[in-house]
């Protein structure tokens, strides 16, 4: 019988990340001080990230090698599975092949250890010893945590309260891994003091997470602060993901005609796709579909322009698709996909056309996590489901056009520690929800205007 | 660089069990009817067990052909990896080479679906297609629930009431494969009510829910029941974790010293173990070690003697080492390891001198869990914390000693459902306890003699 599953060994792993940077037909917008509007420099981001991973912000290298010591690491579950979902073809009876490049399997659960890792290592490099970052669900706090036990870091995660309170399982791995977990807002930064002295009882949000946790890394010289998604440097780290899946089709003799992945901030999406972009940019005849929520569509209706990655306007400018930095996330389940932007570099390949985008609702995202689950076993993260609806209607076309095509979608995590949201859809609780665009106009109406 | 997983391909999966009955050098005690006290006849467990199994049951056959369709779905996650723990080998500065058979891949997150699945398949080919179990914690039910999803058969679970509330996350999961799942003790069955009407507030135990799932498949014609451990045919399947242990081993050209398991009714031990056992019995010089919690001590304080398998004295009488069926279960945390009794071919194996047991106390086992998510990433089930402490003990023995031994254990599931209890750990909840001894004098005192 076929392989289920196409397997590599540690040894096929790749060397090197990939810098889509390197093959824009056009230089990338570069991030702006949010005070002078001018292009940052190196110099500016030095108080809280690591000099190579600034140096990887706006390389225009293709190649960059990935250290022994990150790969010792990702060989604990990389390279990670492509599995054909023949179960899932049956189902559906589609003349499509359905694979799904299977990232569920990391200690945390999710494709974010893939940069967690290094970011923990580049600082440990350069004599940092404390890292700080703030999580909503949890699924990037404890991916960093667990990169942090690894290098014998000190990991300090803002994580919004009311996740906090709601999330424990997430909270309880960081601990596990040695994490200190303060739920945010807190009294331990100023940001967090004058919001609790307006608000003692403000469930937080991530933007407020962003400011305690980017505080608390300008405050001491030992600390700096990572990001999970949205940096050119994470969408680096996360393509080990695609250039494993070209070496993968590679040896069974199959490729792509379509890839998708969810996009909160961008990263597994872009993580799979780039080194497939690069082969679109060398004539291959590749789509590339981001799916994201109807409830928070950055790249479907939000608007490409300048914006702040926070809610309280610290960082810098991103030329990104962006519903707003006011964007207030409504109580959808997909936890990691509440995010006002999308990647600089993601946006800047959907306006060069490589890109699409699509929206889905939640319930019919459940719908598909439950198809899925019964068919190729696997109990889907929420943010996964938004890829797998997108790659099922993909089939389904399939089969009323006789097309057998080659769809790949990333499964980016498990949804073990998600089973609160699977309760609630499994009782009819959830109910679908639009963001309306007039919200989206008024958010992003005070932006400023640097084009 | 060595590889870190040691991986194998589909192709080298195993197609048959090993059957350790046909190399045992005397009969393992068969069960008996607990009236006559009569050895048991096939017919006698027709209504409630697929004919195949019962005849796997008793075989005497060494190999036993693992299915093309059961093989398909073991191929989602099988072969598991065999994975060398450098990193805590590194902590624990040990000379020794510690090595884990890595079974928490699985959708369920256990080596439980090595045995559901068979057991769903088998069922399915007599043209059952209807379920029954009980479960506790909800390891063994959700494997349930995985494997009639893919046979499209109805699966009900019996979840002891307690866990029911405070697990609600393998609940979930349960409801998510298609399965439905009562609180029991329940109202739908005469053992449930007669036990509702003595105490409308019962918590629920495994022996109930056990009484509840048999007596709903005896009830129908198209009804059958399934359990996850104790049983032959359960350890027969198991085994594949063994065999394809035994294959890695010969790849990297190493071979175990010691190998370890957690025991509660002995499955994912027997699994790993059974087939090395074989080489024991050809004179092979290797240690076998069952852990198992101080507060559940039936390998190293119970009797060996027959006893029932449930609490109500409803099932056959099992020559096996045992607490008593009047074993109140304290509520310690390694939910899977609190069965009073243990699989009768452990149990024999042991009184054959081929398996030695060792208890350890809960907090000393969180401890060792922590040590190894910090080192090897995984956070390991409670149950499967055992069989690490274990491995870790022999480790710095070796340091102690300077002996260069390779040591093998199964980590039998992960821990991400079971965060509450790391929770309690962290936070210094925790106390440990061991079983008094009068309270086994006390629970075997009635037993039946018939030996």
């Amino acid at each position: 019988m076929d392989c289920k599953r196409v397997l590599l060994s540690e040894k096929e792993m790749p060397t090197a990340w990939y810098n889509l940077q390197a093959d824009f037909p056009k230089p990338l917008p570069p991030p702006l001080h949010p005070g002078t509007h001018q292009p940052l420099s190196p110099a500016d981001l030095e108080p809280i990230f690591a000099k190579e991973l600034i140096a990887q912000e706006v390389s225009q290298e293709r190649w960059i090698e990935i250290p022994e010591a990150v790969r010792k690491i990702y060989a604990i579950w990389r390279p990670s599975p492509l599995v054909r979902a023949t179960n899932l073809e049956k189902a559906l009876k589609t003349p499509a092949r359905i694979y799904f490049k299977d990232e569920s399997h990391s200690p945390p659960g999710s494709h974010k250890p893939n940069t967690s890792v290094p970011q923990a290592y580049y600082n440990k490099m350069q004599g940092i010893n404390h890292l700080t970052t703030e999580t909503g669900a949890g699924q990037w706090g404890s991916s960093l945590a667990f990169a942090c036990a690894f290098f014998d870091m000190k990991c300090k995660v803002y994580m919004v309260k009311v996740s906090y309170h709601q999330k424990p399982y997430r909270r309880s791995m960081m601990h596990i891994w040695g994490a200190d977990v303060t739920p945010s807002p807190s009294h331990e930064t100023e940001a967090g003091r004058q919001i609790l002295a307006a608000d003692p009882e403000c469930p937080g949000s991530l933007g407020i997470a962003i400011s305690e946790a980017v505080e608390a890394a300008v405050a001491r010289d030992d600390t700096h602060y990572t990001l999970g998604s949205v940096l050119n440097h994470v969408m680096l780290h996360q393509t080990v993901i695609g250039l494993e899946a070209e070496k993968q089709f590679k040896l069974i003799e199959d490729y792509p005609d379509v890839i998708l992945g969810c996009v909160g901030g961008g990263s597994n999406f872009a993580g799979l796709s780039f080194p497939f972009i690069r082969h679109k940019l060398q004539g291959k005849d590749i789509r590339f579909v981001a799916c994201e929520p109807h409830s928070c569509p950055s790249m479907s209706r939000g608007q490409y322009r300048y914006d702040f990655g926070d809610t309280t306007k610290l960082t810098p400018l991103l030329k990104m698709f962006t519903l707003g930095h006011g964007f207030v996330p409504p109580g959808i389940h997909a936890g990691g996909l509440r995010y006002h932007g999308m990647a600089p570099m993601v946006s800047f390949a959907a306006t060069l056309g490589l890109v699409e985008a699509a929206a889905f609702h939640q319930i019919e995202c459940f719908e598909a996590a439950k198809l899925f689950a019964a068919t190729e076993g696997t109990i889907p993260a929420p943010e996964s489901s938004h890829a797998i609806r997108g790659a099922i209607n993909e089939a389904i076309r399939c089969r009323e056009t006789g097309e057998e095509k080659c769809i790949l979608f990333n499964l980016s995590g498990h949804g073990l520690c998600d089973m609160g949201s699977y309760d609630r859809f499994l009782s009819n609780k959830l109910e679908d929800y639009a963001y309306p665009q007039d919200k989206i106009e008024e958010a992003t109406a005070d932006l400023p205007v640097v084009d």
